[in-house]
């Protein structure tokens, strides 16, 4: 393992020929027919709804599965890219040129590299296998994850649901590792609220305070006691909770003027010791209590669609970290830092687990991994796919 | 007293004619010809300087003067007006109507009623007068105080200055009673002094915090170290300074990012306890005690040509307080209350007070004042008049 009869570049050519399509969200440029035209001669039946939503763009999909009986394995991904961003790049962004033993390109790490191994990885086994193979294998692949992330995994669960399909893992291939493939496994992900506080006072001259209500002081002793304290001091497999806040705006050109009101935006990390609705209970008491009857303000809860979640240590778990040991001598920590993934919704379906590439340049200029990696996370996923399929 | 022979509605027909030129800064449509008009049969010399500096509207200013001997009085004022701003005036703005006894007009009160009276009054005081009058009595009237107030009485100052003229007491006629006419006039002004408060940070992502240094805690901070403690507690005639942050202004609009940077605008207006340049130091030493090693920061304060002065209770203030009781019934309070005027320029040539009308209306839609107090401040002028330059 490495399978003999897989060629050991698979990988890098399907990584290439993804980076090779300029997908960035929602533009999809040929990237899921790369997928597709991988899966179908596997034996895998392919579908791809497109889904729409008033005031985003549409965006595709794309549903493999080969098999209807046993335990279903699911991969997922994202063949979108963010935009090449601002700065020279000394490999084209979409050339997916091979320098010094990396691969460079947009998606390398986040993550065309990684569908590229899960592609690899399932062509490999299920070929090893043959006949023998009697489980199920479903590719979940969305072309809206780094954009709007409303006409992707979210719906396309959805549209599986309702299809009947079942789901009883799930690995995300997302970039995972911080600096060194094997290292990191994601079991969970924080969850995400944002909040907007507004706090009104009255307009008047600064010359004559007394005339006018600054709501500026408010503000500052609101946001204080908000990053005062700590929300919590962290769970068994969880960071402690954070809040941030991203932005003040006041708009207040004249500096004679007192202005009538003030507007701050935040936005809270937190575990599973908190679901979006305690957490914004208990914001809302921090603020309350710091106003008093001295400051008047709203507090405006975005809608959450990112719970904190877990996927409890257990057998599947240690199924996966033992194969990246077996492959990478590293016993990999069971994280649940980093920023939400579409993990958030999969765990909803069935439980998820993320390991993919290092992601050490994603999202950046020069974004690229080792080609060595490519092999390497190639052979992990086919030793899950061994371990979660025994032989008869 | 008034005088028999002074037509008691002169003060109001001269502020009539100001208020029918729409003087709103820099124009000034036909007012100081209203002045000048006025003062030349009286005997006096006027001269129309036009000032100018780049980047700013040329302006139009008047100085005149009678008598070279004895000591020199000063009336001080503005003809330039605010804009009539948005809303429905009974009135029209530039209309000079009286109704219910009344006058309305943009600048009824802030402040061609006042330069008015001090027409009237020193009309009347002359003619009363006549060949027996050995002192000087000068007017200063500028068209730039409700704007830039660069090419106004700063530069008539610098003007008169240079021609040699000398003053020894100055009345600034801005309207300085809050509702009653006689309950205030001012001695001295406090100082104003703008500040902007740059905190610096390291963009990155919400997920990340770690990665990032958030400026927003480090501004909250710091702007809390501002407005947490007094800055004094008042003096003999100055109430306790006074700091306000005008605006923050982060502009990030995206509420997964940790923004880079984080400013702050505030304004103090301080007493006589402070120069701009010891205030300037108390509040980087704020700042700095707060930032600590933990906060980068920047502070710029804008050059300030805001000083808090005092004119120091004398007999020349004595002599107006008694002038306003003897008119009103009022013992007018010494204030040092309010925004910068132009006597903060006018301090530096001679000692001077303020006192006009009531300002109760200025800058608003329907601006007014009483006709009866059109009266009655011409009468205290002529008060200050012959109390200053007594008979023979
Ligand atoms: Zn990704
Ligand atoms: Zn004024």
């Amino acid at each position: 393992m490495p399978a003999d009869h897989h060629a050991p570049d698979a990988a890098l050519r399907l990584a290439q020929a993804l980076i090779r399509c300029p997908s960035v969200t929602p533009e999809d440029r040929g990237a899921l027919d790369v997928v597709a035209d991988a899966l179908r001669p596997a034996g895998f039946a392919v579908e791809r709804p497109v889904f729409s939503e008033p005031g985003y763009p549409d965006t595709p999909n794309l549903y493999a599965r080969i098999g209807r009986d046993g335990p279903c394995l699911v991969f997922a991904g994202h063949t979108d890219v963010v935009p090449e961003g601002e700065g020279a790049w000394r490999h084209g962004p979409y050339a997916g040129e091979v320098a010094d033993g990396m691969l460079y390109g947009r998606g390398a790490a986040d993550m065309k590299g990684g569908v590229a191994c899960m592609l690899a990885a399932t062509l490999a086994f299920l070929e090893r296998r043959g006949d023998g193979f009697a489980g199920s294998i479903a590719f979940l692949i969305t072309g809206d994850e780094e954009g709007p992330a409303v006409n992707g995994t979210v719906k396309l669960l959805d549209w599986a649901r309702a299809r009947g399909e079942r789901f009883d893992h799930c690995v995300l291939g997302e970039p995972t590792n911080p600096g060194r493939l094997g290292e990191m496994m994601k079991i969970g992900r924080r969850g995400s609220l944002t909040g907007k506080l507004t706090v009104m006072g009255r307009q008047g001259h600064v010359a004559y305070p007394h005339k006018a209500e600054n709501p500026i002081p408010g503000l500052l002793r609101l946001a204080s006691a908000l990053v005062g304290e700590p929300l919590d001091r962290g769970t068994a497999h969880f960071d402690a909770s954070n809040l941030e806040f991203t932005t003040i705006d006041v708009g207040n050109p004249a500096s004679n003027v007192i202005p009538a009101t003030a507007r701050a935006t935040f936005n809270v990390r937190f575990n599973d010791d908190w679901t979006a609705e305690t957490l914004g209970a208990e914001i809302r008491r921090r603020l309350e209590q710091a106003a008093g009857n001295a400051v008047r303000f709203s507090l405006d809860l975005q809608p959450s669609n990112a719970p904190a979640f877990l996927t409890r240590p257990d057998a599947f778990v240690d199924l996966v970290s033992e194969a990246i040991r077996a492959e990478t001598g590293l016993t990999p920590t069971l994280s649940t830092t980093g920023g939400t993934s579409d993990a958030r919704f999969i765990k909803d379906a069935c439980p998820v687990i993320e390991f993919g590439l290092v992601g050490e340049t994603m999202h950046q200029i020069d974004e690229c991994v080792a080609v060595a990696d490519l092999e390497r996370l190639t052979a992990i996923y086919e030793r899950v796919l061994e371990a979660y399929f025994p032989s008869a």
